[in-house]
């Protein structure tokens, strides 16, 4: 069967006409984009529609389909965003509650706010030395279910690379009728390749909505994801609302394609694709584990293989300055920088000069600081983080009249802003919550270490919601 | 200034190494989609993030701004979709009233629902002969005016050529304190060339938000857009929530690079750009002049120079055999095919070659009706379609337990879905709204006739709200 992009290439290379949308005309002359612009039609006849798809969109999907396994599979060219936004839309009503994780994307909690839910936090766990977030075991999911939690939500993998106890989540769930919802936006290459090479898929675990991100983890265009559903407990005709509410009725062709040519490419090269993921890993793990001060934890601690958490011990380098020297000294762009480690995402697609310039690299920098410390054991613990008290749900609060006050005089005021520190951008404070002594502390201290601090205003105010 | 594709091409052509999201780590080696792969990034340092845009995307924004000289433009990676839902959600509170026409695109109609707005319509004018939605003068705003209108949402041009009157509708309404938003998707290259080649840009007419798709008319890729906001009448904060919120959080920067090399076209050689559209629809015109049966209207009846509305005398031949014909025996692919018109889209990035197809084929087509039959004059009227009574908001309607009903049980009922008639896709009904017996009859012979009506089940049921 043609990919999406051998139909477009049929059509850019026949005697047809274009005299529709989009204005370029696939107009090669005029563009440098020629690869993009060629491709790049509208709902013209025989190339069916995203929002009704019945022939090539339908059979892409089907093909991407094949692969995870779900019931149905939905192209997604708004991100995995607008999966996370028809997903919570389509299986919580508007007013209701839902369970989920304080480390959501903020597109959860953007649909909390579209759909005024009341949001019911599991604990906020956090690993003291890599300074990451925890995931959950269906325990920590069973403790908190009661009468009122209509659906949940958890993102796994995290961003960092752990991996929750779906199936057993899912299990838990079930026996109540509580829909899942897996946000696996990180985790579209897991259950490919080789069995158990890689953790188990969100899929195959059972969950009832999940949505991949196909351009983080896999070769896909930016923008571009998966949504699956399976079971009974989805309403599949209001998420097919949501997802055409929430998506362009313009839906990009390039996008599109570029999902399927993914797809196509992890059916016949899936394995390969993941052999070199897992090499990769392993080659950069024995390289830290020649260093120092410079370790990358293995499988057993980040399960995805995808994620590279280069962690420097002893704080002898931030996670900033060791991201800083990868980037300018040794030209290596990593994906982001915490506390205390510089994160890199590899994939099948990179290529093992690549993968040789960052172990040169790490080496090279480990030499440089065990010359001048040396090196104690450190402790790990997890810690479960206070979360402020709920006093207003996000829509109430993020809506009604709001007023700014100094960061230190907002002790015991309503928050009318979200506030996140990031990295990793896990919200200290949403709508709707009530500021405590001890946040407005941190949220000081952070701003006198220079850390990015997003919804504060000129550095030192909060927005409260104002009082009635 | 370098456009953000240089930016792009800058990096990809450096030594810099992504060990970040996408997965396809620009590896062109790995895909047929190289135009599109070489440039497409996730937002690194110095890439900036469209969604606190302060550097090369802030800088491209601004480019198209002074384009159209509004106060702020957003560049929109969902399509006017987005831009609809924002300007729609950010100026009516949850639950607000707001004046509309009803051939507004659906977008409209689905940020009512999610704000659970109540809609004021218009009155609905067809032109008989052309059988195209008329469009709107400030008078018929100004009588549709009360008290409860919070905003108004025009859409102008409209899918056929037609332009409301923007400067005297924004008027009326500013004199009432009322924002005015305009759907203007069509209509990104009004203003631009020589003065009032074209008609005026909505932006200039000072409409408060203005929507512009950037690839219908303008040579930029699907899915792209741009939002521009002016006056005080707009809460910027919000409708920056919203624009953050109906967005991806991975917007494509092929996508952002398109929109801008767009811009730079337009900034650069804009002049020519809107003097060959006008030569290409001179040419039809006149072409058409010397057929019997085949009438292109001039720009008195289609003042958009881009909607070429092949419109076939006497019903000598329907929409969809021009249309059919064109495609099939001369391989030109046109937009969309009405009862009596087919309508092709132009740009000034048509080819001459392309232009001259149309026009031979347009004669030839001509030569073989008027072979067979005698021309008679055809009246031309402006009717009133009355519109189904309103019962409840689209939101309670669509929201609240449905059943499906035969056709012509549904006099009297409610209607839990939308049903369109398609083209041009504006709703016979709306949820919320009660089936006239008129309605019901009007519906069944629309299918009976084989023509695509969106909503129905079975091509004979459709979805009533339960009776309490």
């Amino acid at each position: 069967m043609p990919d999406l992009y051998q139909e477009l290439s049929k059509l850019a290379d026949s005697d047809m006409y274009p005299f529709h949308m989009p204005g370029h005309k696939r107009n090669l002359e005029s563009t440098p984009m020629k690869g993009a612009f060629r491709c790049d039609i509208t709902e013209i006849d025989d190339y069916d529609n995203l929002h009704d798809a019945k022939g090539i969109i339908l059979e892409a999907q089907q093909r991407a389909n094949r692969i995870y396994g779900a019931e149905e599979t939905f192209f997604l060219v708004n991100g995995s965003t607008c999966g996370v936004l028809s997903a919570v839309s389509a299986i919580v009503p508007e007013g209701g509650r839902i369970l989920a994780a304080r480390g959501s994307h903020k597109s959860f909690y953007n649909a909390a706010y579209l759909k005024n839910l009341d949001i019911k936090y599991l604990p906020y766990k956090v690993n003291t030395k890599y300074q990451i977030p925890e995931t959950y075991g269906s325990e920590d999911v069973e403790k908190a279910l009661d009468e009122s939690i209509q659906a949940v939500f958890i993102t796994s993998p995290t961003y960092e690379g752990k991996c929750a106890d779906i199936r057993g989540i899912v299990e838990v769930c079930h026996k109540r009728g509580i829909p899942v919802v897996i946000d696996a936006a990180h985790g579209a290459h897991f259950g490919l390749g080789a069995k158990s090479a890689l953790p188990e898929n969100a899929v195959s675990q059972g969950a009832d909505l999940v949505i991949h991100s196909v351009h983080k983890t896999l070769p896909s265009m930016t923008q571009t994801a998966l949504l699956h559903v399976q079971g009974n407990l989805v309403d599949r005709v209001k998420l097919k609302r949501f997802l055409s509410i929430y998506q362009t009725s313009s839906p990009s062709y390039v996008l599109m394609a570029s999902i399927d040519l993914c797809m196509k490419y992890i059916e016949e090269n899936g394995k390969e694709f993941v052999d070199r993921l897992l090499k990769y890993r392993k080659l950069l793990e024995d390289a830290a584990k020649e260093c120092r001060f410079i370790e990358i934890p293995g499988r057993t601690i980040i399960p995805d293989a995808a994620k590279v958490l280069i962690y420097v011990k002893n704080a002898a380098m931030t996670g900033h300055e060791l991201y800083d020297i990868l980037r300018e000294e040794y030209k290596l762009q990593l994906e982001m920088a915490g506390e205390k480690y510089a994160l890199a995402i590899i994939s099948g697609w990179d290529t093992r000069e690549g993968i040789d310039r960052l172990i040169s690299a790490i080496r090279q920098i480990d030499l440089g600081i065990s010359a001048k410390k040396t090196l104690k054991p450190e402790e790990e613990q997890i810690k479960v983080v206070s979360l402020p008290e709920q006093e207003l749900s996000i829509q109430s609060a993020w809506d009604t009249e709001k007023e700014s006050a100094l960061i230190q005089d907002a002790v015991g005021r309503i928050s009318g802003e979200f506030i996140n520190l990031y990295p990793p951008g896990i919200p200290l404070i949403v709508p709707g919550e009530r500021f405590s002594k001890e946040l407005v502390c941190d949220i000081s201290r952070y701003i006198k270490e220079g850390l990015t601090v997003q919804g504060i205003v000129n550095r030192k105010e909060v927005i409260c919601v104002k009082p009635k």
